[in-house]
């Protein structure tokens, strides 16, 4: 039985039947090829990246696995339709807390139409892509059985000055999130969630490494998934946190030189995640 | 006695009565300010950078002196015009060997005016800077007495493709550079230029760690000059090369942020030159 995602926080939906991506209950996420080449260029993506003996298993465990495509009742209800058979990211997380975060400071690329960058360029600028490097394109903050999900808007999201990424990217591992509490956000997870040898930070640093070398792809567009869950916590497990590459419609050759505009952008991100675990440290100190 | 520099490879010079930099016998070098605001921010820039004590001695030594600015004759017989008093950066050296890279995938920058930034772009696509994350402005090899420099012009340099750039920076550390020599490049002096451990890769390396942290500046548009001269191996001395930024009439505040836009480019023209290293090791396997 396929159903709509309940924890997707950005991109295309299948709500009010709408096309967008379905699950099931074995773990695998179907997303609609899309339109205008991109479904067949993220398809020759994955089918590229899973076949190159190049590609370190330490960096493979940052993308979705992927399982081929396959026709499928269009969610819109439009007939059949290709869908990419991808891992769910999130499958088997309970209430997972969610970022996505667009890299780069330029969602456009040279080989582009003028149309294409002209449409990106204006976004990127009206967005915190150009100045920070990346931006927010959605996120859901899991409080508690009561309260359930914080979960902003895309307008507003999208609308971030650079001063509420900072802010956000804290409340995001703060367990004081509740608008009506005007305390200063706790950042309670950030050690758990951000810091250790596991963490956050640990695999966005595993990830710039490879960057800094890889001159095989240049992930234009792409978005780095942030995500955990408080569940492990209240059981007394520990907390495991992940983030994921995803979305490749706009992947092209590197032909021989590194994406220096995804490194840049991911480096400006450690730079910020690094800053909420040290001003951690400096708290406790 | 102010003079019009000889090594000069690129920006406005000081020739046929045109507004151009001058130098003296003392190691000094004369920049006129620029217009429309951008020669005050660059004393701006130079004094706020001299000011500040959180930049670290092994940055400061990839920066020019600055000795504050002077009225003087202006080059172009304008009469007196007010000039930045620097560091002449290849003063002392005997026929250098030097490249000027732009770096930044980007030149313009979101606080600058419309204008500014579509004529920006438009040149950044035109050029590597797009593709490649930098662009030569300007270089000059010495051969050797008999045939003096090889100096291209600023035209055909700026219109270099992604493959005459990785030429070129394999052409600046060979002593085989004759048009009418068919042999490839011998890249004889790249471990002496490029490699060990005070050789212009481990300065570039030094120069990335900082921009990792750094959130003081963000430099666009500027420049990092490479330079070296082979008199020190005629005379059985040590090859010294250095790097040295220039041009800060673009240098606006960092505002908390790294420049992802300057650390992406430089990644990538540490790469470029890695690679240079790479092969040699391979080829004398």
């Amino acid at each position: 039985m396929l159903k709509i995602p309940d924890n997707q926080v950005a991109g295309h939906r299948a709500l009010d039947g709408k096309l967008g991506p379905l699950i099931d209950d074995s773990g695998r996420f179907y997303k609609p090829l899309q339109k205008n080449e991109r479904g067949s260029k993220e398809v020759a993506f994955y089918t590229s990246f899973y076949s190159n003996t190049r590609i370190p298993n330490h960096i493979r465990r940052f993308f979705p696995l992927f399982h081929g495509t396959q026709m499928l009742e269009a969610s819109d209800g439009s007939g059949l339709h290709p869908h990419l058979v991808l891992q769910d990211v999130v499958s088997g997380r309970v209430n997972p807390s969610i970022m996505d975060v667009k890299i780069g400071s330029r969602t456009w690329y040279p080989q582009a139409t003028d149309k294409y960058i002209e449409k990106c360029l204006k976004k990127d600028r009206e967005t915190t892509s150009s100045q920070l490097g990346f931006r927010i394109s959605g996120l859901q903050i899991f409080r508690n059985k009561e309260s359930g999900f914080w979960k902003p808007e895309k307008r507003g999201v999208l609308s971030y000055t650079a001063m509420e990424v900072r802010l956000v990217l804290r409340k995001f591992v703060s367990s004081n999130i509740d608008p009506e509490l005007i305390s200063e956000l706790d950042c309670s997870y950030a050690s758990a969630v951000y810091g250790g040898s596991s963490g956050i930070l640990a695999q966005l640093l595993d990830l710039k490494a490879w960057f800094e070398d890889q001159t095989i792809f240049h992930f234009n567009s792409c978005s780095i998934l942030m995500m955990y869950d408080k569940e492990a916590l209240f059981r007394g497990k520990k907390l495991k946190a992940d983030i994921k590459l995803i979305d490749f419609a706009h992947v092209i050759d590197g032909e021989g030189v590194i994406d220096h505009n995804f490194l840049g952008g991911l480096c400006s991100l450690i730079k910020f995640i690094s800053e909420i675990l040290t001003n951690l440290d400096n708290n406790t100190k």
